[in-house]
């Protein structure tokens, strides 16, 4: 399986951020761990802070050349606002699979609205790193509808 | 692992319902395939429509005697109304995973908000019957945090 | 013709209710006046106050064995809220006619909305015991369309 | 029973608009059903496209000499907005029942209030062409009350 | 003094509408009282129930050979839902003086706005059929702001 | 007649404000045009920026050694916000007549609204210090209603 | 005095519930207590976490042989959602007291309003236990006009 | 026990308002009456129609030679719109009770919310007179923890 | 090409109507402007203040008879607040460009949704006499996809 | 320079209230502070919690013999309600600067707006004591742009 | 004339992305179109997905020695979100036409606003390539207002 | 004091831009003037147009090896839209000074809320480039509470 793992906005400052309220990890240490649990996997990971560097991330996956099977992203902030990302995604033809480290709905009310996740198949929110995690195992079985679960 | 697997309204109709946005397999299937793939946990699967016995199970876990160690939930249309259910997820400790067989950001605008998710440690939305897996998964992770991922 | 005839919460107190806005007759009073008005099809009445026993009577006909052709309804309070109910009709392939006593576009604003009334084919509103007379011809019509009207 | 039988903006074009979700009936067929099956009824019909000339219409029957006994009426697409065609209905006595061929509870948001609904006695909504019939029906038992449903 | 006094819908039924909130007079009373009371200005009296027929009586006036010195309107239930009469107002040159036989801030929400007293001088709202009177008094003033008030 | 009429904050700059707006003349001449065109009236003027004093002048009024007829008021920026002062006019039972200097309806939205209206038999709004007249002839006309408009 | 005190959803988990928020007596605390301290009057104690359960309580007591002379009730969730109560209560011709542990004005804004409170002589909210011995008192003074206060 | 009760604006004229909103007993009623069932407490009684003059009074009782160990307060027609008397009782630290006359959740939708009641630690409202005599029983029981209810 | 050019209300005063916003051109100046420059077409215009009488014209274009091939519409008040026509369009099966003579997303708040444009093909708006010409230009290309744009 | 600084309800209560909020200094000790740090400039101090007083204190400034340059002020809890307010600011010509100790952005969302802020010159929100220091300066650069900043 | 065509994010995908809602011409494809029909003119093409860049690009224009006439762009979903944009669209006094693909009045509700085309003097929407073909026609309008339409 | 000063998008067109509103000077005469007037004080200057830059300019701040003090930002019109700044400034532990050229509160209603000033100590806005001189100000008082003001 070869996935496209896309991070949004301040994602690279997990760790230097609120602890209390992410953890303690980096953002490194979340792609280790992907990388370490799932070495069957073939993972690309990108950050940017720049919301139109994150639709030409996007466009770059609707080559025909490119070989990704699926997208695994956090849009952290443009998650709620970008309309442009919404827009990116809705031309891809390859599964979608949006993670957050915290609970969308247990925040702010101006977080618990998705404009990006309407384009996902599916969503996951709130697990911390885990969610990543959890992000593969829904990827692998939207990939494989045959998967014994 | 002891869980208690609660799902609320309709849900014991899967199978019976619109095969395109639910797939094929009932309530039962979904039980079954839980227990298979996870025979070292100990599940207890509760379904009801009515929202008032959803509490009453709810409540059944505050017991002192209660050696339930988490909950993962479905609670179909109540999501999005029951302040009752919400108020009885505030009562227990012990954490809880809610799960949606759709998508609730990509449906009418009705279901983007969940009331009783506000209560969850995290949200699993849009996998179909893998949703429950997942949410199995992410309990793993919330009872051992020391788990590799 | 077989069919359903559903009633929601505080139906039961008709009669004992604010006579000037509902009349004098009891919900008995209503199941007889159609039993004699209409002998030739068979009616079954099923009134709860518990939306969960609402769903439930719902989604027994769903039972392949059912042979119920269609439903008259009316949600009560829970026209207003119930998601629960909505999605249970959903399921249903036999059609929906809503009844309503009184006219719901002129009584308070939170009862101008109908979530369930979405789901049925056609809502009859305001014309007390009458509506639910007006329902069956309604049923009449949607089983049988080359009825002369 | 002499009835007003009053049609709003494209009513007249029944028939030669979308067949899917109106049926493919015109007007006149309409209007002929209803003398056909209601031949003990006197039935007059007026339909306009203007409102002012809806205003027009209802207000003839305020008349004195008048001896029109209630309206049925479908106001299409100014059932939602006139203020206008409230108004003239408020100064009737004689009892209103507002019609509609679809079920406006089931279609855009901007059709799910009734400003004209609220001065009618009860609404019948959703059942195409039978709507009328219906009306009728709900009318014979506003005009007499005895009657035995 | 040349006035154009333009009605709107329904008012041509005053007398006949319900008394205890609009008095008992009609509006030909209110046409004589008007005659009778100031018999040194010139009026013309137009109404109308349809929408545009209001808008042509009020281009009328933009006529290079109009003499017409002012308008006074009752737009009645156009007041609160018409952007054509309110854009035809703005045409004008000629002062507008509005008036309302009801309080027009003591009724229904949707009463409460005025879309076309936006563009009038002034309005009059709440003293029955002396609303008229007051508003040729306001007019006088209007048109000569040297008067002695 | 015996009329109090009540100025609310700021009026009592007239004159000193914006000329352009709301005229040159101030508050004093307003009060001796009164007095002059209405020789044959007793006229009682209070002013006061302060909320409750405007409370308590109206409630001066209820005593029923009070022999005043009438209410003419303009309540500044109260007009929009003040619930006090409504509720301190519900308990008088004399006519009140509000007026305003400009057309409340426009100008902002926040001032479109008239929590204080609601209380009075009309308003008059946009004629500048005419307005003050205007309400005087108003208030002729509520005391009197035989006189010949 | 015979009074029915009707307790909703969660309230039977009083105790077992964040005691910071709500103090660390049962709902059996709060019943002997009221037992103890009025011995004069008869009470009877009903909880349901069902609404509509709830609905038939209350509806048992419209039963001529019902000889209760008044409701003092706690909806807890249900206060701010359910129709269905409200429609109950407003069957009822007894004086309803409904109470709350907790100062609803001062939590999560969609606990401010209050569906069923609207049907009740008054509310008591925020004085914890004693909240239901401030609605013994009010009912007593709803029973006893005469009472010296 | 001494206390401090507040009242605001047109509560001076109780018993000269409407009487069947109100019932029939004046401030200075209401006042005799609390000195007369609670002989063993010390009442303050301060009544304005200011809204600066009622934080001024709640002002008084911060200075630390105040020996007032509460406030009862009914704000009026401040209740629902001033976030001054809000600030002002956020700085005390003995208790507030705020009490009404009428019951706020069913009158106009503008005296739904208290902005002032959640400054206080519970509220009573709808028990006309007697819901004094319910503030002073709960301050009783807010002063003293102990008291057996 | 055949193609109805439709106006709305006010447009009959262009010309007449604020030099400023609308440029010194009257319909005729445009009418004509369209004739000269596009002598190959054939071009019916209509133009009218009343709402009915444009969903008339509309609905004349229904007929099997008529040869017209496309719409060009300026619905001017009517934008923004009519069904009627909206329901008219919606029945057409030929292509509707809407044009505007000021750029509604630059103006009052209220004139920035367009009901009527969501039934067009496309809108063009802001360009003064200069919409109308590119409406016919837009039409070409609608009526002949193969077009060298 | 010569100044007023004006502060509404509850700044006079500053150093008694909740320090972690607002700091631990009295309002004396913030005029102490000025008059020190800016020997240069004539300084009037005013606070009032009456929203009148305040209007008036303002208009006291409209004196042609006032010799004041410019308005530093702080309105407290009226900074969000006072239409009253706003209006008399606006009949000035001398520059207002507004000044909030604590961060209105960051507090109750009926904070965030500032009605009375938009006829302000500027506003310096969030700096304690501070923000009185820095409106002072700000003052300094609105009366003379030449200075060097 | 020397224009500068700007394009947003998402349109360098044209042609991959959905055929039925965009047709199946690439970016390039209108860009030759462009060149092809317009020899006379000097066109500039550029496109980004990044909100800055667009800002950059728009910036570049306002130099004293650009010679560009006038800017056609299209800002994708910038157009309903971009305050950045907007601003520096508003420093420009070159003209600006915006155009759509789609017509955005037909689509999700979020798409109606336009904050850009508030700064535009028109806009063209729904005509797909050929938006950008009326876009120059519109701007050799505006350029040469001589011109014989 | 090593303070970092952020400008966002279209800052560097100060100058360029309508001088009516912001003032005839340019960024880099701020620049120059800060530094002039604070030989004392280490700044360092970045503007961007971009969203996703200033993001990475705010997390450059948070490294350890940093040794800047405090941020002085105006993010221009990212102020009301952007999360992703929000979310940046939420890790640093520096203060922030948000400051504005114009009155944000005596402008379009959409640049009234400041999500990024909630993640600042305090915001002074409307003094024109005045603004960011105190700013510097107000960020030596907040790194030195001791000073004397």
């Amino acid at each position: 399986m070869k996935v496209f793992i896309l991070n949004g906005p301040n994602l690279n400052m997990l760790g230097k951020r609120d602890a209390e309220q992410y953890g303690s990890y980096t953002l490194e240490d979340i792609e280790h761990m992907l990388i370490e649990k799932f070495p069957q996997h073939e993972m690309t990971f990108f950050q940017s802070n720049v919301e139109g560097e994150l639709v030409n991330a996007i466009q770059s996956l609707v080559d025909e050349d490119s070989s990704f099977e699926g997208i695994i992203a956090n849009f952290g902030g443009y998650t709620h606002t970008s309309v442009a990302i919404r827009d990116a995604l809705e031309i891809l033809d390859i599964p979608i699979v949006e993670v957050h480290l915290s609970n969308i709905h247990a925040r702010e009310e101006f977080r618990e609205n998705s404009l990006t996740g309407a384009m996902a198949e599916g969503i996951i929110t709130g697990f911390g790193k885990h969610s990543y995690v959890l992000g593969v195992y829904a990827m692998e079985r939207l990939l494989n509808e045959n998967t014994d679960a």
